[in-house]
Order: C-alpha cells, then sequence, then structure tokens
C-alpha cells in the first residue's frame, strides 16, 4: 500500500489506486453476455465509492467480506459524470490491521475528554439510586465502549462515530446551564434523563465501520431498548442491595427515555407528563436542530445561493446568512 | 349484613341500607359553616353511590379505607334526579370477609375454563424457545394470578375483572380459525404474539376492587412493560440453559407486542413490520371494535332509537338494528 | 411465430424476436432530424418491454392496437442497463387468434373452483331478500364474466385477472371461518358484504389484457359504483315481486360498501356504524395486508438483506425473516 | 284552540296554554316511587320546549304520536333557569287539521316563486341528454314536492323548510353570474350540477314536521343517494329512448356530485377533478359559510359582545361589525 | 371602606362585605316575573365571583362601569355549591382611588428589577443597527409602560400583569445560559429575538384591570402587530439616520417573530429557516412548558391525587410527584 | 443579431445559434482532468435550456451577469434526451438593449386595460377611509409599476408578468357579480380586500426578468409584508390628515389580507373570522383553482391521454374531457 492514503473525497479520474478500503455491500450480478461481475460499494471515512470488478468469479465474490476490508487495485474513472471505480485486482484484508479511523466518520471532539466532562457534570447528582443506577451503566465496560462509539443518528443529527457521546455531552451541558433557571425541576432526575434518553442508540444503530440500523433497531428501537436497560440494571441493583429499586424512581426514569421524541408520531408510546421530560425534550429537539441547520449551512454544495435545499426532516429551506448582519 | 344485599342499580330512592360497599374515592370538606363533612364514592358490581356523610370528623374519614370496604347504615335520595347516599354511621369492613365478586365488575364466562381453553390453544406452538418462553409466563404464579384478574381495558372493550382474559383467549381463537387460510404466516408466532400482546396490561391498570389506571401504568404504559418482561423472561432462560435466548424471536415478538395498536397515534413506538404483526393487529382491533360495537347496542339506554349516542371511540352513533332483518 | 414463446422476463440483450406482443401504449414522435418513430410499450403477462420503431410512419403508427396486439420482429438490446426492443417489422394481430393467459397477468387459482367455492360459503345465508339480491348477481351473466377477471387493485393487493375473486373469497372464508366466534353478529349480512364489497372494481379497472383504471372508475369509483349496482338489483327484484325491497336490508348492505375502506381518507364516504362493517372492514384490511406483506417478501429482489425496500403503501420495510426462528 | 297562538319563544313561566304542539319525541319513565310520568318535546315553528307529564299511564302514553301533534293543556314553569312545560291533560291531534307552518320552521322566501327563478336559469342549459335528465326530476312530482320542503342542513346552514331549494337557488344564480367570467368552463355541467349537488339530501334529511336525520341518511348519506338517483334517472332516460345515456356525461355528474365536498374528511368519496367540480365546490361552501356567518352575527346573544361565542363547524368565533365602518 | 379587604378567596358563605370590586362584565335581565336584575362578575387579584342585584332598574344598570370599580354592600351565599354574591346596594367607584394591585393579578417579581435585568443582558447585543432598533422600543415610553404591565397569556401561561415581562427575561437568561454552547449562533440576533418575539402580545391583549383579548389581537393578533412594529421602529431609524435600515437585518428579525410558534398550526406565517430562529422557538417553548406544568402541579386542587386533571394545553396529565424521589 | 430570433421551445439539436439570452443562474466547475467549465441556465420567454461552455476561464466566468443577458454563439444538441446548448463563445449584453417581452414570461392581457379595468371596478367603493388608502397605493407609482409585473405565484397559478394584476382583476370582477347576491356583506371590504390581499407578492416574488423568491418573500413572506403596506400607508394619511386612521377598519383589512389562506397550513396565521374574509379566500381559491386545472388540461403533452398526469397541488390528475359532453 502507498505511503500515503488517497482519500475518496481526493481521487480524481483516471487515477490509478493500491490500497485499503471498506466495503459496505456487495451484489455479484450476470451481464448480458453471461460473465459474472462484481458490484460493490467501498467507503472511507470521506465518502463512498460505487465499484465493479468486470470478469469476477463466485469464489472471488465469496471473498469479499461485507463490513470488512478489501486490499484493490484499480482505477477511477467518469462514469455519468460521477466517479466510479474499476477493480482489476481484489483481496480480503485483515480488519485488526487497519486504523479504523481512516474508514468510519468520526466526531472531530476528543472522545475520552468528553466521557470525563460528562463523568463531571453526572457527579452532581444527589439522589442515590440514580447514582447508583448510573454507576451500573458507567462501569459497564461493554456499554461504556459502545456508548462512546455510538453515532446519534443515521443521518439526521451527529451522523458519525463518537455522536451520540457528543449529543449527550452537549444536553447535559445545556441542563447544567438551564436548571439553576428552573429549580422547581428535579435537577437528578433531569441529569440522569440527560444520559441515558439516547443510550438505546447503541443497539440500534452500528458504530461502524459503515453505520447502519440493527435488525433489532428497525424491530424494536432505540426508545424501548433504552428502557428495557434500565430495569435490567435496576434489576441488579435489587439483587445486590436486596432491596427493591424505588419503583418511582424507576418509572419517572423510564417515562423520560419514553416520552423524549415528545409526540407519538415520532415513536414515543407516552408523551411528556413531568416538566423534566418535556425539559429533556426540549433540550434534545435544540440541540438537534442546532446541528442539522449549522451542518446544513456549512456543507451546502451551492456557495452563491442565500437558502440551502430543502432540508425534509426540517421542512424548509435554511437561509444560510443569518450570522452576517450589516 | 342483611340476608340479601340490595345492589346499587337495584337501590330506590327513600331506601335505608344496612351493608357493605367498596370505596372508590373519598374526600373531607369543610362547610361554609365550618363544619366538617365526608364526600366519597361507594360502588359494587353494578355501579357506584356518590354519598355523604354529615357532621363527620377528621378520624372518622381517616378510618375509610380507600379501595377498601366498609359497613354503612343510611339512605337513599334523590337528589337533582340522581341517586345520592346519606350515611348515617360507618364502619371500615375486612377485605377477607367480603366476596369480592360482588363488589367489582366481572367478566360473566368461568376464567379457569377460559385459562384452560388458552392454554390448549398455546398447545399448538412447536417452536422451542417460544414454548419455553411461554412456559415462564404460565409457571409464573403470581403473573397468571394478575392476567387472570385483569380488565382489558379502563373503558374501551372488556373493562371488567377476567377482561384481558377473555380479550386473550377471542383473539388466540380467532388466530387459530384464521391461521389455517394464511400458510405463509408463522403460526408460533402469532399465537405467542396473541398471548403477551396485551400483558402488560396487568401492571398498567389495578384488577380491583375498583379498576383504575397505575402510576407506573401512565407513566409508562402496557406496550413497554410488555416488552419488558419478555426480556427478563427471555434473560432468565438463558440462565437457566446457560444458551442466550435467540435474539431475532425475541425481537420478533417484542416487535409484535410494540406494533400492535398499529399506528404511532395510539401510541405503539414501532409500526407493524411483519405479516404476523399486522395479522395480531387487526384481530385485537376487530375484537376490541365487536366487544364496543354490540355493548353499545345493547346498553344504548334509549330503546326507541335506531341510533346509539354518538360514541367518541368509534367517531360515530351506532345503528342498533343490523341483527333484524325483514 | 416461433414454436415456443419467449416470455419478456425470459429475454437477453441481442435475441432476435419474431412473436405476438400485447400493445399497452404508444407514441408517434418526431427526431431531431425530422424523420417519425414511434416509441411504445409491450407487454405479456410477465412483464413490460419498452420498444422503439424507427424510421415509422403515421399508417405504421395508426396500424398499432392500444390494448391490442402486433406481431412484431425485432431485437432486444441492452440500453442504459434496461431492455429495450428494436422493432424492425409489425403488424396487427387479430386479438381473438392470440392465448390471453399469454398476456395478462392471472390468478394462480382456478378461476372456475374459486367461484363454486364462494357460491358454497354464499348458501350459508338464509335471509330471503339477501338471497334473491345476490341471486340477480350470480345470475347476471356479463357480472359474473367480469367479476371473474377483474383484478382486485391496481398495484396494491391481488393486481391480476381473477384478484378480484381470490380476494373475495379469501373474505368470505375468512368470515366463515370467524362468525362462529361472534355470534352477535348478522352473518347473513356479513356473508354479503364480503361478496358485494368490492363488485364496483369490475368497472372501476380493466381486466386486461392490461389493467388500468377506467375513466368512470376515476371520477366515481368502485364504491360508489357498487352501491348503484345494489340499487339497481334490489328495483329488479322489486319490480319482480310487486313488493318494495326491504329499505333496511338495501340500507345496511349499501352501508357495508360504503364504509369497507374504513375511514373518510381512502374514500369511504360513511365510517362503519353497524358491528358487520367493522367486521368487513377489518378482513377486508387483513386479506390485502397478508398479501402485501408477503408478496413484498416474497419478490423483494435483494436476496441478502434482511429488509425489503420501504414499502409507501405500508408506510414500514418489511423484515422478511420472520418465519424462520431458531 | 284558543283565537291566537302563543308561540314557544313567547311564552312566560306561570302562563297557562291550552292548544296544539308538535311532539318530537317522547320517553315513559318510572318515578323513583313507582309511579309511571311522561317526558317529552313539544314544539313549534320558534323553537322547542321539554314537557313533563305527572301520573301519566301506559295508555297516554302510547296514544302520543311522535312527529305528530297532541293537544294539550297546561302551565310554563321556570325550572333551573329554562323553561319547563307541566302537562295537565293531553290528547292527539289530527296532522291534517293544523297548519304545519305553525310548527317547522322555514323559509322566509316564496317556494314557488325560487323554484320558477330556479326553473328559469336551468333553462340556459343547451346539451340535450343533461336537459332531459333535467327534465326527469323536474316532472318527478314526489321529487320536487320533497325538493321543495326538504332543508339543506340539520343545522350546518338553512335548517329549514325550504332550505335546500333557498341554498339550490343561491348557488345556482352565482354559477350564473360568475360563469361569463370563466369561459372555458362547460357551463351546462355547472348548471346541472348546482341543481343536483344536494338532491340526496331529500331522503337524507326529514323535511317535517321536525328536522331530523333519517336512517338511511346515517346509513347511506345524501352523496350516494344523489349519485344513485342520477343512475335511475339516466336509466329511465335510456329505456324510454332505446339509446344508452351517454356515459361521460352521466360520469361527470356524478363526478360533480361525489367531489363537492371537496376533501374526503367531509365524506366525499373522490376529490373534484374538473374544474366545473372545483367550481360547484367553492360556490357550495361560499354559499353555506355567507349564511353561517351572517347568521351567526344576526342571532347572537350577547349584544355587546363584538365577537359571537365559538362556532365549531366555523373554528373560530366571528367579528360581528364587519359590515359597520368609520 | 373596612380597615382591612377581604380578598375573593377568603370569601365564607354569610359573610357581608362593604368594599370595592372590579367588575369584568354585567348582564340585565328581566325575571320570570317582569322584574328587572343584573347579573354580573366582580373580581379582585385573587380570583372571581358571580354576583346577582335583585330588583335592579336600567339606571342603576346603567352605572355600572364594565372593567370599571363598584363599591357593594351585601352578603356571600352558598349557591349549588358555589359562592355567589347578592348585592344589597352598588355605586360606581373612581379607578383612580384603587389600588390596581388589589384587583388585578400581578407577577411575585419586582417589575422594575425585572425590566432592569432584562436590559442588562441586552446590552451584550454588539450589532449596531439592532441596538438602535432596541434602543427605539426602550426609549418609547408608552412601549415600555404597556410591556411592563402585559401577561404572557390569556390562561396558558403567565397569564397576569407583568407576566410577559417575566418570560421575556426567563428567556433572555436562557439565551444569556445556552448561547456560550453554541457558539455559531448569531447571539445578537437571538437576543433581539428574545426581547422582540412576543411585544404583540401588549396590544392583542388587554392588562387590566381584567385581562381580555383585544378586537385587534384577535383580529390581527401578537405575531403580525409585532412585526409591523418592528417595520416602524426600523423605518424611524432610518428617516433620522437618513439611510435605510438594513434589510437583511430586519428581515431576520421579523422572521424570528413570525416563525416563533414553529408550525403554522399555532398560527405562525413561516417555519422556522435560521438556526437562531429555532433556538427562539424552543426557549419559548420551554419556558412556556415549565411554567404550565410547575403551575398545573401546585395547583391542582385533589392533594390526593398524583397525577392532576387533564390538561387539554398539554395533551395529558401532569404526574406531580417528580420532584419527590425515594 | 440574427433578424429573426429563434426562441428556445423552437430550437432543434444541431441548430447553430447567434444570439442573446437571459441568464438565471451559472456555475464554475473543474472537470475532472482539472479544467474549468461553466454550467448555466439560458431562458427567453418559451422556456429554460442548460448549456455548459468548455475551456472557460474565471474571468469570462465573472462576466456572466446572472438575471443579465449574454450574447452567445454555439449549437444545440441532444443530451440524453434532452436538449443541451453548447456555448462556444459568449459576451455580456446590456440590459437595456433588449426587448424583455422577448425574455419573461408575460400575460396575455392588455395590463394597462386591466388595471383600467381595476380602477374602475374599486370606483365602487363608498368609505372614505377607504378610498384614502387605495388612493394611497394607487398613487404610489413605484408601487403600481411593481403590482403591474409581479406575478401572482412561481408556478401555482398565473406564474408570469402581470399575473397578479390578472388575478386581482379576476377577483375584483368575481366580487362584483357575486355582491348583489350577498347584500349583506361590507361590499367596501370586500373590493378593498380584492386589491390588497396579494400586494405583498411584489416583494414576495421578483418579477423578471427570471422569476423567483425573494429571501425577503422566503423569511417574512407576502402575507406579512402586505400587512405591513396597510399599516405604513395608514400612518401616511394619519399624519397627512391629522387624525387617526379609524382602527377597525385598519384591522378588517388586515385581517382580510392575513387569513385569505382560509388555513393556518398555508400560512395564514389567522383564520378568516369576518364573513367578507371568508368571501376572499373562497374567491381566491376559485380563481387559482380555474387557472390551475385549465391550464394543466391546456398543457398537458399527453393528447391521447383523458387524464393529466397527476398534479401535486390539486391531490388529483385532471380530466381533460369535461368541456365535450355528447
Amino acid at each position: 500500500m502507498a505511503a500515503e492514503r488517497i482519500y475518496i473525497n481526493q481521487l480524481m479520474p483516471g487515477q490509478t489506486v493500491d490500497q485499503v478500503f471498506l466495503v459496505r455491500d456487495k451484489d455479484l450480478r450476470t451481464a448480458k453476455t453471461g460473465a459474472l461481475y462484481v458490484v460493490c460499494t467501498l467507503c472511507d471515512r470521506t465518502g463512498v465509492l460505487p465499484a465493479r470488478m468486470w470478469q469476477a468469479s463466485e469464489s472471488i465474490f465469496n471473498s469479499i467480506p461485507v463490513d470488512g476490508f478489501v486490499h484493490v487495485k484499480g482505477r477511477a474513472e467518469d462514469y455519468k459524470g460521477s466517479l466510479q471505480f474499476i477493480i482489476d485486482a481484489l483481496r480480503p484484508y485483515p480488519a485488526d490491521k487497519v486504523d479504523l479511523a481512516e474508514f468510519t466518520p468520526v466526531t472531530e471532539h476528543d472522545v475520552d475528554q468528553m466521557w470525563a466532562d460528562l463523568l463531571e457534570i453526572l457527579r452532581d447528582i444527589k439522589n442515590k439510586p440514580l447514582r447508583m443506577l448510573i454507576k451500573k451503566f458507567v462501569e459497564d465496560r461493554q456499554f461504556v465502549d459502545a456508548f462512546k462509539k455510538s453515532p446519534a443518528a443515521m443521518q439526521m443529527h451527529n451522523p458519525f462515530v463518537g455522536g451520540l457521546l457528543e449529543h449527550t455531552l452537549a444536553m447535559a451541558r445545556a441542563a447544567k446551564a438551564l436548571l439553576p433557571l428552573y429549580p422547581k425541576l428535579n435537577a437528578d432526575l433531569v441529569l440522569a434523563g440527560a444520559l441515558l434518553h439516547d443510550i438505546g442508540k447503541t443497539a440500534e444503530l452500528t458504530s461502524g465501520p459503515s453505520i447502519n440500523y440493527t435488525d433489532r433497531g428497525r424491530l424494536v428501537g432505540h426508545i424501548t431498548i433504552g428502557a428495557i436497560w434500565v430495569s435490567e440494571k435496576a434489576a441488579e441493583i435489587a439483587e445486590e442491595t436486596s432491596e427493591p429499586f424505588p419503583q418511582r424512581t424507576l418509572d419517572l426514569l423510564q417515562h423520560i427515555i419514553l416520552s423524549h421524541h415528545g409526540v407519538h408520531e415520532y415513536g414515543s408510546p407516552k408523551l411528556p407528563a413531568i416538566p423534566e421530560a418535556f425539559f429533556i425534550h426540549y433540550l434534545d429537539n435544540l440541540d438537534a436542530k442546532m446541528y442539522m441547520t449549522t451542518s446544513a449551512i456549512e456543507n451546502d454544495p451551492d456557495t452563491k445561493a442565500t437558502f440551502t435545499t430543502f432540508l425534509r426532516q426540517l421542512d424548509t429551506q435554511v437561509y444560510k446568512l443569518s450570522s452576517e448582519l450589516d
């Protein structure tokens, strides 16, 4: 492999390449002539690249690992205005020899620092059962690993490795900043809710190499998964302490998770029914919208237009110059 | 207590009564004169009776058990066209000495027979993990006791003790009758779904003496509770067998529970995404609507009208004479 | 014509063909050079095939019968990844010499057997006016012919010749299976409703050679057409018997037809207001959804994916492995 | 009967009355004492009057004709702030001896003049099949009688005898005034649509003595009834002329009837799909809203308020002073 | 007038009163006997009191100032479980002699302090045109007086004198707290939007003595009024500076005002299309919901219930014990 | 430039062109080879033409005026079935030397005659403040110029220069024709509303050369802009007459503007609350729908189809033969 990786967003038509890519999907097709060829999607952290390998065989096809890596040789070409890659040779490449960061989009922030900052904020929680519950999650190594890697969404907001942590920390910070203004709220419940509201995302989405919904994500969904996990941790505590975990505390935490989408239409089986649930719902929505609007402005391809293209998730076009007043 | 109970729906103004009632709620009020009086609701299985006890005291008030029983002496009178009961004397009555069936509306069917019939149908299930899971529920004594008692809903359909079993059995029977017509369906999944779709109702509603939502019911809801319990039972099996419970089977069962209301608006966090989930959704809806329409026709107070009053839950008035063709 | 027909789904690029096709539509266009050419769609029961005939004339164009047949010689070629047919020669072909079954998608079941099965079920009807009304339809040869051929829908479910009968029989069978569980229902009304709920489809859709909406279908719709026909048959009976057809029976039958889509949004001018109308509505919906989900699973082109593509009519992707539990 | 009728809106508490009323409904009830009494609603064209007859018998009850007339003696009294009538004596009164105009709310306009004006406008129709069809309705004596009497709605607009004619004439006049501005429209179709769009109301509503929905109205509805009648008349013409009635003309007329509510939510099984159907829909809506707003302003009881009470059918309060500019 | 005012929420049946009340509305009615009597509503800052004056005359009636004050003598009594006041004597009372604070519900906070705090926050704004615009409002004495008095809403949230300022300050504080977390936002625009988003409320609602919609409020609404005022102030600045006010700045400010309800359904003619508009929308919603939930919890009359009654504006019942974890 | 202009809808592949076009947008792109090329859209009043100029430079790119004119030499060619223009040479062309009518779609009617007709109708207004207000607009030269040029919409109806005037005149005529039938309406308010309801369109849309939304149009919208302008003109009158403009008249006019879309969903911040606002709303809707349906019929490309393609704005396909009855 060449000393320096050529990222997909740098690739030019005509360029030859001899390096490793992540494979997102593959298909074996029969050409009209009866010959077999492979169609697949290569990716790295900067984008995706449609590729074809002519004159392939079933055994070559079978050797390609979906969501795994391949070392390819070949050449980029222009096909109907888009880049396409023609694979001349291909072999599977061991996942443990790649630097995952080259292949999967990741947060720009320091994950460990974010995690430390989040823990710092959670230290404000005083209620003992809540502290125990959070400790259960924080000490669950497998959970924390997944949590640090998980994206916050497929596409809507923070759709990259570490996105869930980024979004969760943003909400915890916003909660910490606003709670002094709303002293009637149960701050412990709000902070615990900020941490837990989206934990099910770690099972709803894959965190790479490529980001996608899991079957469990589509069939059950992060809202219910999160509620189930809270029940499980509470049961563990009950077993360890030989005392029932306080039911009301459990109910309220689960209520916040279940209602945080705010309306049934977006998959919440319950509507917010406590001030803390409304609070989480609005902070969640606010943080997501701030990501969606500012990233739409930054990434809009048409630099001359004053509005972005129509964004279905916001039901509007976004005006791009609000930060530039005369 | 008199030899023969006078039920609330038999009571006439002027009648004196000396017997036990269930208390649904109570309130201590201060009259304009400063005197204290008690306002409460008495019930039996045939209805509810507003009652007042003048010249009460705080200690009398405190002695009244909400959702418990009192022996009262007093007199029914007509108050603005409705019956009201004036309590002359009152004392708490031990719950273990009453025949609950006199106080709580119950199914007209034999609960044990229904349970046996349901088990008989479930015997058709062949898939081993599903059989083990159902066995876990069937052998959970506390669960079965609650399940046999639970109403199916507060008001919408089968709102009485045993209503959940009645509705579940009706669905299992309908499934058994229709499954031969749809051989592509996974019959095991359908039958397991019929049993489990509403089990969370046993924690969402009290099953008496009076029927009401629990706090957990309002905050978390039967759909999520049911999904959590299925996870818990699967975890028990995994522990006992030292093998993970098959994830796909667990996901599909929870999916059926989560999606059985069919649309987000009615509290389903997921829409049906497998044939079996659509099947359960329509059978559930069909059975509920059959109950709602036929009971609306039977109970409509205006015997001369050809239509019932407007029924909000059906968004229509129901025509009462469809079974009487010329 | 060759001894063995080559069906569209078997055709390969480069293959020459000399056989009959059904023509779905045609267009005469002027090339940039001023020359005329024909664009048309050929079909058989396995699919559709875009075709072009260069160097055509107005008289050739006029000779092509839309919804009729042509014998063509020509050659299949690959055009931008899809198959396209280049017509070298073309002449109209008499419709009475083709085997329609080669050109129009049809039910896989035996139409006459299905019709006999349906009549058998309808024999359960005891109410005399309903029997007379059904007899009127059953003895209306033109109606029965159309009914046996009609598809159940353009695309949603059972979109092929005989699909209406297939769907109607499925509903009648489901009704027969479930009616014993709901003895309060008027079984006669349910069975008559099962037969009649969609009869207007025979005038809303063409039943071939190609399947399409009729103008009357779009302007008036099968729901109203069905209600009108029931009125007409009742009037015939009244004339023949010199007695008015019972008004209530007529009203109820028409009500079932009018309300069977369940909600206004889907074109029902009336919401279900009798148990029998709810019953027909749910069985109709159930049967349609069973078709839609199972055929989506069976026909999904991506054999490796666990979910089908997004299906607008179901507002979801369908999981394809629910019938394969571990 | 007294020389001068005392209308219900003139009646004062304490006044004794000895005259005929229309009976809208009746009920026989058992007092708490076991005695029977009658509850009924008396009406005349100015309003309704709740009445009770104490110490009644079943035979008295049976003698009261619902939607018929009774001669009563009795006395008005104040009951909880409303007027109530106590019947001392009562006997049925022959309907053919009353002046219906005293009992049923009626249009303030001359019915025959309105009918003549409507026919005059319809004379503009030039298309022969449409002329024949309209002639069929105009010469159907029973239809014309019903049409002249029918209200346009229960409550929404023109809810009085003659209201349908009043509304139909208003629409025909508006169409005649606007058609010159929209010359691309098929004026014949518009005028025929104006006449026919609501004819089903004559079977959906009773036209007195009291105004109410019929069972057929609730189960089938005026939209479908109107479409059926147009089919029937077209069939009669076809039989008389031995030529099929032009299908397209029939389809378009029925389409206008079916789509005139404009959206599915208000019971239209089809949305407008021709300019003429949109035209009828908006004129219909406009005329209804003009009635609703101006009559709400005129009848608002609170003369000091600048807004009427909230009107559910308009989803707003109406400002009452728009006609009084400074 | 007695040394010590008896507030309405302290009044007991039987108590005689001789003091001043605010009159919210009045009506002159004719008793069944023909005698005239007055029905009116008296209020003070703690509530409203239905009152009647028997044996009144037209001149007495005319002397009562709606939204003005009367000195009354009379007696409270219990009428069907509610308090009613019987007026024995009554005379108008000059508005300039009352302490308004006794009659109109007012914020519990110090209005001048809140205003000062708000101005302090606005000092952060750096953009010059925005500073000038805000200065225009701040120096408009009439505006500031109205702004300090205005309620934030009729009933939904902060429905008392000073409520608008309270709500505006809360939003400005929340914005100041959160803006550091969202550095990509235009902080000046956010702070100006926080101040201006609801200014139209000062013309939409009366600020006392009683709180009500104005005609202009109902016909035009606070959203449009606010946008108009911003245009007016910008025009004044343009005139004074002889330079056009920067159009983009004006557009963006008006956009924030127009879109702050977030969806069309709640009266926003534009949806948020800049990050700052989303920001204002969510903070506005959050602050309103915090008021609504916490005040619903605090004011719920049933101290034993764990849930409040159903709150239409929140589409739910609120659980009252979220601040009391075990 | 050639003697005779070749319009875009006449252009054939292969044709060379040497003439002026309007430029709607432009983009400078880097080919895969690194060379720069220009992509732009040329237009004239008959359509738009995608164009490319290979081997361009930044200085050429910068010389192209968006919304201005260029003289180009080049050649039309067929690209994937559509016409594309290859620019060989290009130079900016002064806007004052072109005949705008060649480049921008315009009304087919005489603008000055329409304006005169509109003024003639407005002469019926008798209320003095309304006359003064309208005079203010009519004498505002800049406004009148813009009003005469403005389209009525981007695409929905009358999307061409002069379209707003055409639509406004049509509404004024319809109002004049219908007002005699609704004598209870305030005719002055209706006519003023007809003139003013859409005036904000002149600032919401550009009136050429190309038609597009302005930033102010997207951020603020024509409804609010119209309301603001009415306030401004009223303020001018107040200043000139030293008398406040009558508030109620101002409120009502603004109410009509604000509510004329009829429902919140379409951007009306207020629902119609006076008969005159309903009247304007329905006439506006009627005129727009007449344009949309008849122009869809006239412009449908498929001359053999009986229905147009699906029209999203009408939620239906339109039947094209309603004007051709048998």
